[in-house]
């Protein structure tokens, strides 16, 4: 089944070792569509490489966005129970686990960051072109459509995973103390207006945010509202 | 929605702030069931903390095991198709997120540290007791079936799911240029003997392997097999 030394042999002429370019070869050549596939699963190592403004529990280090990709999907299993009869579960998990990819090439972009937020789209428009362009077309297509659900949100599935996605970085901040709160000087109208569409994916995970975030209010990781100029727009 | 001023200063009463316990009872609060739900997940959250021994592709730090996870469902879900049509794709999903758990208490073991592997199952049989545990009893015991079909790969999707968390660490480390091979002195015969069994999830992903195995062969990144005694065992 393995190729035989001669043939290893000659296909290594010229290379000085292994590297992500050669064990992609290695795939093409066994399969075009298993090289592309292969491409892309390497690339997405990357993202382990992203950081993100939520610290871990233990305040060791912040987040980085594979391993919240992770714990989103995390939710989605053990939080289930709360979506909707109209949510498809399996489509949830796809959603959450693909939905960060493009930060490979956007970066993660804190959601309380509005001058940063408005160069995004086309960021991360250009990303998903380029990754999910590594990918066979029918899986691209495919990559895509789980991206643009969980963006537009227009979906019963797209909106529990996008609920998912706003709790676990309130959940990690309450439960770390609220460090990257008072770091960043978030006051709780910000908070309830960035985590209110939780409310759109799931009730009780809504009435278990707004508890989350009364409480750090209360402890001071969140400046009370009678205490800033209200933001019209928010 | 969100309770009171006055009701959230009471429960606060005698606290010095926010922390993973007192997130957990205000989920506990609302409904002890999610509040169950809010242990097992902020739990998790120290899976990001174990480290395993495959460097990330840029050799900047060693991989943790929920990225590792992270990265797992995205090799299920691109390369679904080599599956066999009795694997159940979705349950292969949930068994590569759920897989690892257990290392929150138990560690990484090293799959070629034989001497350690030993003592392994007892601590995670307790590890699983105490993690899943934490969970409503109805969904406690399904986590331990999805760790327990992982485990035994008695099924074609638990084999599935075996062959995708073999082919990952075979594929960071050969992209990385084999340094985590060369710096533990590991044999061919060892890679292919500890990746055999991914011929049992897909063959055409075993013929991958053995060609990454032949080439990191070839390039000096695992002892060739003329250059040590052989293990009969292997």
């Amino acid at each position: 089944m393995a190729s035989s030394p001669e043939a290893a042999s000659t296909s290594h002429q010229g290379r000085s070792g292994l590297s992500q370019q050669r064990v992609i070869e290695l795939a093409g050549a066994l399969d075009e569509r298993l090289g592309r596939q292969i491409a892309f699963i390497t690339e997405l190592d990357k993202l382990k490489g992203v950081l993100r403004r939520s610290l871990l529990i233990d305040t060791s280090r912040y987040e980085n966005t594979a391993e919240h990709s992770w714990h989103l999907a995390m939710l989605a299993l053990c939080l289930a129970e709360y979506a909707g009869d109209d949510v498809d579960l399996h489509r949830a998990l796809k959603l959450v686990l693909v939905h960060d990819i493009v930060e490979i090439d956007a970066g993660d972009t804190y959601i309380y960051d509005v001058e940063a937020s408005r160069g995004k789209e086309a960021l991360e428009q250009a990303a998903a072109d380029r990754l999910f362009g590594l990918l066979p077309e029918d899986q691209a297509a495919e990559f895509r459509s789980l991206w643009d659900e969980y963006e537009t949100r227009d979906t019963p599935t797209g909106r529990f995973a996008y609920a998912l996605d706003r709790l676990q970085p309130l959940l990690l901040n309450a439960a770390s103390g609220g460090r990257s709160w008072r770091e960043h000087g978030i006051a709780a109208h910000q908070v309830r207006a960035m985590n209110g569409p939780i409310v759109e994916g799931s009730e009780k995970l809504w009435s278990l945010a707004a508890a989350v975030i009364d409480e750090a209010v209360q402890a001071g990781a969140l400046i009370p509202d009678d205490d800033v100029p209200r933001d019209h727009d928010a």
